[in-house]
C-alpha cells in the first residue's frame, strides 16, 4: 500500500505536545508579529483530508468557534455511533485496522492525508505509516507532559528535508521516511 | 552569578541521546560525505572548558583512544578520589552544589563552559544553569532510550537562534535561554 501521510505538529523543546495538565496555551506564548501561519496554509492545501482519534475529535468540536477544517475529517472511533448532525457531510467514522481504515480512505479518492493527534500519530508510527513529519519547535522547556513519540518496535529512519525559523524564534523542521 | 553554560549535543528525533540498550552506534549512522564536523570546532573554539558527570568520564576515559579534550575537563563526582595519572593536567575533579562547582571552575577563569553528558545536562536544566542547547537531531526514531530531557519544576523558555542542515539529512538548531 502507497501512502502519503502527513504528520504537521508544534511540540516544546523537550517534545511534548500538551502539558503537564493537558494544556496547550504555551503554544501560542511566542509573539508571533507578523501573524505567520507558519506554513499551515501551504500544509494544508497538499492534503485531501485529515485523520483524527477520537479524543481530538471531541475536543475541536468542544471549542467554541465554527468547525475549523475545510477538508473531509475521518475520526477512528470504534465507539462512536453517529457525527453530530451539522458535521454530517464534513466528518466520518471510520473503524478497523489503520490498514482497513486507510484502505476506505484511499478509496474515496483521499490519499494525501493529514495524520493529527498524539495517540493516532502514535499508532500510525508504530505500524510505520508516516511519510513526513513536519515539527514546529515551540522554544520552551514545559519539563512534563504528553509526548509527540511514544515506544516504537523497530528504529524508523527519516530525513530532514527542510527547516524554517518564524520570527527568529521558532524552529520548523521536515523530516521524509527513508524507506 | 553570571553563567555561559553551553550544550552541544546530538539526539534522535524522538529525543533520545542513547538508545535502549545504552548504545550510540546509530549516531554515526548517517552518511558524512564531507566529512563535516558539524560545527563542533567552531563550538568547542568558543569554551574554556568542560563539565561533565563521572559515568560521561569514565565512558570516555574508557574508549581506547587518546584522551579527546584540548581543554580542561572538570568532573563532578563526590565518589573519585583521583584521577587517572596521564590526565592530572588535564582532568579535574569537582564537588558540591553547582553553584558551588561553578564558583571554583569561574575562579580559575573558566567562564564558558560546554555542559556535557546526559545526566550532568538534566541537573543543570533543573536549576536553570543552562544559556544555550545546541541539538544536532539525527533523523531516526529509535523508540526508546535515555532522553535527553527530564522533569522539570518549572518551564524554560528558550529562542532559537540558529537552524543549518547539514548533507540535506540533518538538522542542527541552536536555542538560546531567554531570561
Amino acid at each position: 500500500m502507497k501512502t502519503n501521510n502527513k504528520v504537521f505538529i508544534a511540540t516544546s523543546l523537550d517534545g511534548y505536545i500538551a502539558d503537564k495538565n493537558g494544556g496547550i496555551e504555551w503554544l501560542h506564548a511566542i509573539p508571533n508579529p507578523e501573524n505567520s501561519d507558519m506554513g499551515y496554509g501551504n500544509f494544508t492545501a497538499q492534503i485531501d483530508a485529515l485523520v483524527m482519534g477520537r479524543t481530538t475529535f471531541e475536543t475541536v468540536y468542544g471549542f467554541d468557534i465554527d468547525w475549523p477544517y475545510k477538508k473531509p475529517v475521518y475520526v477512528l472511533s470504534n465507539k462512536l455511533k453517529e457525527v453530530p448532525g451539522e458535521l454530517k457531510d464534513k466528518v466520518f467514522l471510520v473503524k478497523g485496522t489503520l490498514t482497513e481504515v486507510l484502505a476506505q480512505i484511499h478509496k474515496n479518492g483521499h490519499n494525501n492525508l493529514y495524520i493529527d493527534g498524539g495517540k493516532t500519530i502514535q499508532s500510525f508510527l508504530k505500524e510505520d505509516l508516516i511519510d513526513s513529519i513536519t515539527i514546529t519547535t515551540i522554544p520552551k522547556l514545559l519539563g512534563g507532559g504528553f509526548p509527540l513519540f511514544a515506544e516504537l518496535p523497530k528504529m524508523l529512519d527519516f530525513e530532514c528535508s527542510e527547516s524554517k525559523v518564524y520570527s527568529n524564534k521558532v524552529v520548523q523542521n521536515t523530516f521524509i521516511r527513508k524507506r
